[in-house]
């Protein structure tokens, strides 16, 4: 799975564009310019690792001329993949001056989407051996989007609708502007591309029972509590006959604490807005010329 | 202060575009395109706010025929201010499809942005009293610099340089490469602009003296112990005479629990990476026709 | 339904662009700038109308300054709305020079979206009466898709999926990568969000039935005779109790002569290229200050 | 001839974000990565090619990493060409991934651009013999003209001016502001650049004398009958010795069935809207993997 | 005459982008938010006017939510205006802090306008009363050319082409390469659009006498001294007859020194690249509050 | 010291679009496509070479498919270098219609930043021997800051501030917001960032003693006499012992004659806006196949 790299190249040329108004004040003035070192990203944590080819090729374009002729990159792990503390993550051989102007731009990246990784993994270990899935949501952070939805699939965990755009979310505004449920689905199915999917969020078993008599198979309990959620699986799943696929999305509130307790009432999806919007960075180090 | 309105719009019309690649598939399939409603802003939990004019020019950008027409917004506090749990923090009167399209987009920067304030302002109370203050670092997120960097100073917080352009910063790669702190600033001074800082980055008291013996002001005390610190502080103060502007930063692994231990050593200003590089979602939430 | 209007502005800005470089050599050099003039356009053939906002839009831009001041816009008819040959479809008084200059450029993007509209109209009721949908394709021109799938709406047709971010289409590339419809499912199941739609596209009745048994709810009919649809159909339509939801899609060489035939064979939607590849644009005169 | 890539390469980046907002939710989930293939592109119907280069192209922008590295490019024809049904036109080898990614996107501006130069050429052929050049117009599709016009030459047409900035058209309104040709070839004279030509637009033969009467050599005879363009040609020809260089230019109703009549009269241009107003997409498959 | 809008605003866009990467920081932290003042510019040499309307939209677009609301611009002279030191030009309105903020942009642009219309206005003056008109080059700014062509016509001076697309300059090189004028003209004909013209450089009167063979109305006589020029003008005037249209243009190392002299040969064009390659800011100064 | 390369792209590519909306009318109708061949840069003056870099990527980026592969580069002289009529600079060997298309260009960027460079040169050496530096200002062009700051430092000059945002200059309007020196002193000192320097902008000995007062360093003479200048030092520097490192900027009204005077007052910085504001073009010629 490859975020195309137009994405990427725009994110991190907004990003050096940020760091860099004119020279580099130190580095230009103090750094022979035909001077070439080798620098690695170094953990100093341990986790789930995302974004070593974004943080690699921001050394590559930093100085697009020279980009694929004087820089070597050596990487001793992949998106995905488990790193502890000490790990040499990669390894960089270009001009000093680029590995110092690039530097921070590439951490800021590695340890935000790293940080996201390894997050994602301890919300989806903490379910393992249920059904459920850990999700992502449209919290993110402007710009970052395509990210740190990466970076949520890299820990084990997968991507909600990308937005607005992709598939309909039916939350109580839409649904009162058309006087319930049903109108709701029925003016949209005569409107929406066959594509589309419809999910539709529910704040009781009323509601529940609504969405699924109307055809609905995907389902948001919005902000139930765990007993609530008990009823809604069952409910749900009372008869698999006529409501064969019906998938059950759990939102709201959702901690590392209560995800264990949320997944074993038998939900689908359990969709977590932290990962993206509350990102504690992973620490990595990137040492240069040692 | 304010930030120039073209970097925010550019920042918010990237989000939109993330989100909105075409249509909202369930507003604009179920939303009447001329019904107007209120929403609001409400806070879920207390500190301080940021973002707010941000949050509220979304709703503007997101339908730029109809802005400054349709649309109404009252803001209830400003930037800056403390708020607590219940606080109705603005409200926009605007079609509904606007509303419901915008929201997302505007909470994803408000929840961001006052998230970095209510943590900059608790580091900020904690060293309340001493003489420190509190500080970013470009330990940001691409893309996002200055809405970052803005929000901390609503915390009570203040900016450390905002890019590699508008100061120096030595650290040992640059002096290694000029044989020694001395021979590397005698260079720099040689070449600098005037206007331009020099800050140096020291690993302990022998760099310290370095630093000052050629009249370096801004000295940055690159991760030392709480002991090393005092050490610092007390060389650094002892001939005011001689010595008389010395600004010593400390820097390195500043946490909430440490920062005032850090604070009461005499150093001036203490950066704190974390400020910018793992936020804490702020909780808003948007009410739409209530 | 509405298109973001950053995305329509940004076509107008490129399609202005193209056409100012510098100023208009003959309207800059001869009209009198404060000249004041009124101009209509006017249907030159009977259709849909598509594109009458973003037509008028164009009057607005060109000047960004007077924008909303000195432009008066009055619209006699809608998009979607049936015109014939001779309807004033909507006045524009403003600037002579500011009509002269924007008219070509509004009329390129009036005609060729009113052809796409008109042109799937012709479709839509050449099916009418049948359970049928005209849905439009991806074959559109670069740059200006939301343009063209919206004027597909206006004409009472159906969007497919917007582009490949939102929603999964099986070609035999993809299944023959994975060793066959069941397994490529499987392996897609395993990690696509659970908010985008699988749609498998099949060949003969065999690779239908695969499809089917594994529970794909969404099929594309590719390149079928009537007579293969037919049974195609029939295969769908026989286990109403196991198989309830199937979308049959047929798609490939349809035209105005056979599209009847087709959607009398029971499809669900009939999917055409030349909606949006080969527009015939509408006739439409701008008449400047009669 | 050759379009400055730069050109290209933004139609062609824009083309890319409108289809891919995220990944290839097919190709990403179930394509090995490292997989190549072979890909081509096949005629389905005759003609004249154009494009062929910028659908390369898409190939290499998809990602710019690994552009020039893994990917080759065979062609077989280039854009001017006479094709047939069956003819093999280029051959992509690159990753399985890139291609599907890019196959659409490289068809929609082949198709598009092989419509335009087929088109052309018949119009070109149908006045062959005559004096007569087929030159486009304005008319273009907002953001692709460098493209539709460059489309035209490979089908032996002629461009017209490309803009509104690099020579002057007068037309009735800029006439009527200046009381009459005259007048308003003497105000532009006297303003104008000495490298821009000046054509009037004239819709009788009284305004043709009028115009030839100022020396205007460049004259579009507008909306004529086949009748009064032989009037005018018969009128502008016959002081070969006082009128040496007259230009008449018909426009306006050209069709594959009346240019030969048109061009028979002795114009010099004629100018075809439909060449890239109303384009017939031209039928190309790319195959991969066979 | 106008510059389309949008040529400018991306100009002042990337100054203002230019020189406020975050906040000012001196006006941000010093003026309060809601102070309003008035400011002037103040020309402080004599000279022709040119750019004024541009420098009163940086005020305007420094902060494009307020843009229309609180800024009076009144506005004394107008561009191609003669102003003399002390004339007042302009007097805006706005907050203080918008005032200090747009000052040095608008100046910029300023001062550089009316620097290139007052060097034309001597050039043009110093040809007055015959036939030459001044002309300015392709020898302009990147990023410059719209605003520095336009400030030459200002100054009473007149456009050459605007770039390479609009009209064919044949040079040595492109006559070599087709083995002499004849045969480069035969060809460019050949293929060239019928709203371009050709001109053709001629370094002695032989090559003149070519350029005029084969019909070319527009030459440039490049770098000959006034003795040849003279000679040239006599060749190309001699048979008005057969040669009835001719427009000579004189190029290279034309100073205010011998403008005069070379007008005075007869020439119709002097093209002087030093109207936009070496421009002397026009000095005005921006009075905050007086 | 080295722009970031992608400052330098971005303003090649504006002027490149500027210059070739379409084709290259007369290179790209008579050019063989193949044929390669070999220009030369040549300087036609003697003075300080800048923009050698710049101007030979103009010839990679005309066309980026090739870049790299068919453009070979030689360059004689580097930046800073003096250089001398006649010297021949860089040779690129390339197609020679990437030679004609470019080298209007590449001259633009070339020979205004070698006039800056050149000029610079001259102040330099005027003040050569005292101790004062000879600096830039902020009255750059719109769009080449970067490049226009960067010759300066080629001529042996030094950079002022970059822009608004990278440190503090107070100006009368800032002081008397506050109610004077002292009072906007401290305001600004309570907000701003230990890392951005205060330079205060004084208009008479009073208030340059009021700005040493407060402990500024940085202190602007504001368009004083020699005379109020030499007073101004005699009273910076009567105190070493208390007002150790006192900067002082001389500014306004400096012209090559009386450099040397106001160098020899004993301040230690000199700023001429017109190194960049008011630039006169070295003179340098592109040879092709010669």
């Amino acid at each position: 799975m490859k975020i195309p790299q137009f994405h990427i190249d725009k994110i991190i040329n907004t990003a050096l564009r940020e760091d860099l108004t004119y020279i580099d004040t130190a580095t230009d003035l103090l750094i022979p310019e035909s001077q070439v070192t080798t620098g690695f990203f170094l953990a100093k944590d341990s986790g789930i690792l995302a974004g070593i080819d974004v943080a690699c090729r921001v050394f590559e374009l930093i100085d697009t001329i020279e980009s694929g002729e004087n820089i070597t990159v050596k990487k001793y792990f992949k998106d995905g993949d488990k790193i502890k503390n000490g790990d040499k993550l990669a390894e960089v051989t270009a001009k000093t001056g680029t590995l110092l102007k690039a530097e921070r731009t590439a951490l800021n990246l590695l340890c935000h989407m790293s940080g996201i990784a390894s997050r994602t993994r301890l919300f989806a270990d903490s379910v393992s051996g249920t059904n459920a899935r850990i999700a992502d949501t449209r919290k993110t952070l402007p710009g970052l989007r395509v990210l740190q939805k990466y970076a949520v699939t890299c820990g084990g965990g997968f991507n909600h609708r990308f937005n607005l755009s992709d598939s309909a979310m039916l939350k109580n505004n839409h649904i009162d502007a058309c006087g319930g449920i049903a109108a709701a689905v029925k003016v949209l199915r005569a409107k929406i591309s066959h594509t589309a999917n419809i999910e539709v969020e529910v704040r009781d078993l009323k509601e529940l029972q609504e969405a699924m008599a109307v055809g609905i198979k995907l389902i948001m309990l919005d902000n139930m509590s765990v007993t609530e959620m008990k009823k809604a699986v069952k409910l749900a799943r009372k008869h698999p006959d006529l409501f064969p696929d019906i998938i059950l999305e759990a939102s709201g509130n959702v901690t590392l604490e209560n995800v264990r307790e949320i997944a074993e009432t038998g939900v689908d999806i359990i969709s977590v807005g932290g990962l993206t919007h509350s990102v504690q960075a992973f620490d990595v180090a990137f040492r240069v010329g040692c």
